[in-house]
């Protein structure tokens, strides 16, 4: 319908939490230098987030629908492909696409972005962002 | 002052909510074919929302003010010409910018997109973001 | 173990969240003095909200497992009895629970209470809380 | 000054934050009775949370100052006596005051009411609430 | 109606902000003594908050309305003899209400409560709550 | 390790809190036109706001670390530059990179990019936010 659809992307952002484990360390470097890099991050036992994400896709609302993408699909995607696979989960040990990652907030955000990009068809994936506490945050826009 | 504009602008959001309900249906649908696209949000007497809008206009302070925009009068503009219109209103039947619009969010984000085009001039205005619930929100950017 | 159970009793919150429309109108009223009791609330289509439910019950935590309640089954009993009854729903039509009540936060959260009072068992239901947006709520202490 | 001291009490609230992780697993019991009670929280590598604390204590202001506790003493209180030994770390292996405790919620904000109570000597400490997520939390109130 | 009253009490809560800035000085005391009392909230030139305002009432509903209180009329009465003296204005030097009075916030929500102790007639006032930052609250009950 | 380094980008933000006050006048301007520019800004004892400051940067993550910076590192910064200098302060007297201008949160999240801009050497800084209200807010990309 629309001659400029660059114009008519409508950005549409799904919400989702989880709550997991993890801990910063580096098995190539010494413990003093994971100290020094990660600081309490590194403490051996690990600790734990609420992680906050947000997946922003990008499209032209179809006018039968009004609809980007129906955001129960979008959500249903997320929870299936991430959220059931990190939710109550440590991230060093517990997550298959995680498996050898330093799990930094920037690093898991990546990874996320990696599955979601092929599970996503009726819109195109714009960013991931990935809230750590209330005071930081990652974005991956690939 | 600055010969680089474009470095100097500033970004300016406000934000505003409103309180409405809607009904998302498509008249050009079967009832079956509704409730496939919309599920529980076809639900024949609506359901509702505090809507969370927020309008970022972009422009270069003023040397006399600072000010991008005075925001009051953003503010003022954005409840004379959107609030006043919606809140408390049933998005579907009562508000006259919607008539023949499926009230999606991201129908609704265009269609406010439009109306404050017209009539903030003192900035540009950049995006309409609108957050249905704590998890669903669009963003409009024209 | 404690021979003092009232200081070892734990409150217990959890938080749940609904979107529904609703009008405030008394039958018995005539038209005006429903727009002088209840003004843009009275208006006729209705209008919405994303109500914010928060159910605390108190009790000591049981030696065993160190819960005053499963917060699971708080959950569920919490999306069983209520939620699934009144998300996506209007509150003057669709609400079993609710016909005949004007339904003001005041008199739903008294709803509310009296349905889940008597269906959680395993501990001692506290207070019923409603927002029913960011600057107003209600709450019922039986 | 005051006749009626009990008129005049205020309370004061002081929040801080955490992020730690924790396993809920009762040793005393089966692997299968673990996972019947705790579910995924009893996963084997743990899960974590940002846990939000909010300390209470009540008291009369003080005519001096205006204040019924100096809050920069009640935070450095709360930071040394519980951030210090809670944030990034593993509350089943790391934490001096939770040894031999399943750290639900209701048991950390017991444990934490418990040091508190001695370590808050200018005012009464009346209430430990613990936010393990945005929709789950708990208060303890001695 | 009811042959209970206390059971039938609910507690209903508007939330309002104001930007004022204050200066924690107690002019019978030493500069020294200030500083050590106050520290960097006894800067001259004092500082700000964004103050967010709980004002809750009690009581039964009406039958005929299904409100304890109108909010309109409690949110009127709160901007009308509070939010207008006090937004955009310095605790000190600018509010009637705060004359000769220390402005920490225990003694701005006493002033507060005995404002509106006065001119909410239709329910009975039970708390005000001021939040001068995230993190640091007090609440009176009178 | 890549060859499309524009893809690997992460931003990275973080938010710290500040509670100031500014009074918004322009001594080029009479009284009538500060009033009318600024209308209650210009409340001649001056206001505040608990400021939100959200840096963002971005950056490629480093290989061995998962990091784009280190968020302790940017954290510093922050603080030492520029939260040492406002918090609890009045931002028209006590700021030296404020001295001359109208600070508006246009002109301030400007000033504090340029003293960013020279200090974060790890990443580039890419915006500065600032949110003087729940309601309004700025944004200054540089």
């Amino acid at each position: 319908m629309s001659t400029s659809p660059e114009k008519d992307r409508v950005f549409v952002t799904r919400r989702e939490t989880f709550s997991a484990s993890h801990r910063l360390y580096n098995p190539n470097l010494s413990e003093e230098q994971n100290i020094e890099v990660y600081d309490k991050c590194a403490s051996p036992n690990g600790h734990g987030h609420n992680f906050v994400l947000e997946v922003t896709v990008v499209g032209e609302p179809q006018q039968e629908t009004g609809y980007v993408i129906d955001l129960k699909k979008l959500k249903n995607i997320i929870r299936a492909e991430i959220i059931s696979k990190v939710d109550h989960k440590h991230l060093n040990y517990d997550v298959d696409f995680l498996k050898g990652v330093i799990p930094t907030s920037e690093n898991v955000a990546k990874a996320i972005w990696k599955i979601l990009k092929s599970k996503i068809t009726e819109a195109t994936l714009y960013s991931v962002r990935l809230h750590e506490t209330e005071n930081n945050s990652v974005e991956f826009k690939g």
